[in-house]
């Protein structure tokens, strides 16, 4: 059963009689059906009756019908209306464009426009580096979707996936103050994205992928890179393996073990669980089995796109085949990003003493934290009610950030290493534990921490 | 020669000797070279030496050095350094993602992005029309440019258009509390333009086309506005076009002429005159001579491209044949939009009685505006500097304000020259005089007043 949340919050107005009980007969309504409140305000108070806003956090669309149900069975209440404090929160959108110079009068305009802007065209047509200094190419980044995998909704489209960037964009100006722009496309043909995108980048520092379906992604992605002078980055691939290899880094120091001799069971291979294995055999030379629906990835299976090949290629050094559930058998770490509900505590006793347990398929895990708390040493989802939230929003913000200072040119596997390693860092021994692996989404030391590392690296690579 | 002003700003910091003269002499040597001060700030004084910021406008590169060496030759001076303001400006870019909504803890995340945001994506997949409530879709403008015809300054490429486009979307704001977005695409290819536009689309609730050559611009436009349920509006024509009329307008209310009995030259059949022409004749039946460098366009010329064939059907009734004097002899109106420098006042005294002389030539206008004032009644330019200026700004922003308020989904020659009417009616009969046909730019009735012609114009065009 869903626990009643913020996201699905609703403000119910109802008229209500001035009796001395109203406002405990109302509450107790709510409570009696499962909502939760989390605020009551009298708006309005006449002798013969009260107005008032209950704010509560509830479940479903079939949650609210029954907390309005009830309210309204309550005697001479009548509930006037209900609002959805989500809807309310994206009325209009969630971003803006601000100017960042003044237009009071005729001197800044020809300043910032016409005439003075012509000379900083020219200074860029003679020097085109110049856009990154003269421009908002200086600090701003592409969140770039097709509308194909948008979180557990699926193929939705451009328009429909719009929200979810507008927010990307927000966190990124949030968190490390990098202006972001959402790009929607109406296409999912691989080379239609690939040529807008490279159409489009003379504005950007810096390219975001998001949400794009796999195995597309990994063709965009990669030629993109070839081709683009700016850094192209695939969030669901390389934000999601920088945190994932955090947290296993700092799972691996509370249960005392190392990388390089773990086996680590990697369920799901598409665009995150095959950047997290690529990230993984980067970071060390680990026993890495991967596994899909069919079950264990070898060499020997036929109709393997290119980057199933290099999988089965990187992993399963001694060839095993098998399920899921033969895979966990002995394995130190299981790290899945596929779908509810695949085993039971029962596998994770199969699995080695001091077991790590990455279930980050959402909104419902591989199996229930609870479940693998019974077995397993260390315990992670990708929820926020559960301890161990491995939430993507601890990467991209500052390893962007990081690119834009060192107005770098592409991103390298070392610069992901050193972000993974630095949002592990944020974490100092005295605060690490079991249940305390990753840094708060809110802790404002990690997106600094990430940049610091990325720019460094960016540096490294730029020298050698 | 041209005159020193603030879009060639410049401050010099000078180290002098702290002798009761020198704040005279530092003056004098700017003045003597025809620098003009506007600030003079003392920014360290010491027992030895003051260090002095000298800000001035200036004319050119030359210019500047002009006088930061007269500043070094005083006796005991040292120029320290030389800031373009300019430049300063444009630093980092002008433009900024500002976030609406607060993202202070995880009840705020859970509503602006996951897991709240779901139902948001959701109902917009279900009812694509939300997209224009819950999303930046409902304020959000494009700003399209292939870099090809950037004010004066010709095919400069998408980079070095991209100050340019950053300035236009601080205007938007500015102006009408649109937000703006510039895209600046890395390709002069009309099928690809058109392509990319359309792919771009679902984030936007309009397109404005900006600094695209013509006759590409026409056909680019056209078929936009075939293909999206957006409006798309190409500045350089409809704007210009729309501002012209305005000025028209109230420049014979100033004569005393309708324009239905007027002859109009127009000179130049780029992106603006073409727009000018059909707007004027959207406005009256006027008999409108069109001259391009070939003289009078008549429909006896070989080699017309698509937008040339529709003028000479649609001009020049009595087929008259010759040069822009020719076209000048008994006009009433000269609209020009063209080149620098191409008549004089002799030709301004062969025009009709009360003449209206529109030379919008940037920067250097068709004939010196002193010139043209001799012979006409009315004289207006581009520039900042004489009355009357003819102004973009008077125009898009308050247009896109209307179109996204009216939610419309396509822009029809009924709404633009409701915006004529609209900018010409702002200046009241009390003020309208030869000197001030148009409102000022700064002036704040201009955009609503704009804005509701617009989106009343849009609902009748709904409901007929």
């Amino acid at each position: 059963m869903p626990v009643p949340g913020p996201g699905y919050a609703i403000t119910v107005r109802v008229e209500a009689p001035p009796s001395a009980s109203a406002a405990g007969d109302l509450t107790s309504a709510v409570g009696r059906v499962g909502g939760v409140i989390t605020a009551f305000d009298i708006v309005e108070s006449h002798t013969d009756r009260i107005v008032v806003d209950i704010t509560c956090n509830t479940t479903s669309t079939e949650h609210v019908n029954d907390i309005t149900q009830e309210l309204g069975s309550l005697p001479g209440v009548t509930v006037r209306k209900v609002s959805d404090r989500t809807f309310l929160v994206h009325l209009g959108g969630k971003l803006e464009v601000h100017s960042k110079v003044a237009l009071r009068n005729r001197d800044d305009l020809s300043r910032a426009y016409t005439p003075g802007v012509a000379r900083i065209c020219q200074a860029i047509a003679a020097n085109p580096d110049d856009a990154r200094r003269l421009t908002i190419k200086r600090n701003t980044v592409a969140v770039v979707t097709d509308g194909s995998a948008v979180l557990g909704l699926g193929n939705i489209g451009p328009a429909a996936a719009l929200p979810v960037m507008e927010g990307k964009a927000a966190l990124f100006k949030k968190f490390a103050d990098v202006d972001a722009w959402p790009i929607c496309l109406d296409t999912q043909d691989t080379e239609e994205i690939i040529r807008t995108v490279e159409l489009l980048a003379p504005v950007y520092g810096g390219i975001n992928l998001e949400d794009i379906a796999a195995p597309r992604c990994f063709e965009i992605e990669h030629r993109l890179r070839e081709k683009l002078d700016i850094p192209v980055f695939h969030d669901d691939q390389h934000g999601t393996a920088i945190v994932v290899i955090a947290a296993l880094r700092n799972a691996l120091r509370v249960v005392g073990k190392e990388l390089e001799n773990c086996r680590v069971a990697v369920c799901g291979v598409g665009a995150a669980g095959s950047a997290i294995i690529r990230l993984l055999l980067r970071t060390a030379p680990a026993d890495v089995l991967a596994v899909d629906v069919d079950g264990i990835v070898h060499t020997g299976r036929s109709d393997m796109d290119p980057n199933m090949k290099w999988i089965a290629e990187h992993t399963n050094k001694e060839g095993v085949t098998g399920s899921l559930h033969d895979a966990l058998v002995g394995a130190d770490v299981f790290i899945g990003v596929s779908a509810p509900n695949l085993f039971g505590a029962e596998q994770v006793r199969t699995m080695a003493d001091d077991a790590i347990v990455f279930a980050l398929a959402n909104p419902d895990p591989e199996i229930d934290p609870l479940e693998a708390q019974q077995h397993a040493a260390v315990v992670a989802t990708g929820r926020s009610d559960y301890p161990n939230q491995i939430n993507n929003v601890l990467a991209f913000p500052g390893v962007f950030r990081g690119l834009l200072d060192a107005q770098a040119h592409e991103i390298t596997d070392d610069m992901l290493v050193a972000a993974a390693s630095a949002v592990a860092d944020v974490v100092d021994g005295e605060r690490l534990n079991a249940s305390f692996i990753v840094p708060s989404v809110f802790d404002t030391a990690v997106a600094p921490a990430v940049a610091e590392a990325v720019r460094a690296a960016a540096e490294r690579s730029r020298e050698g």
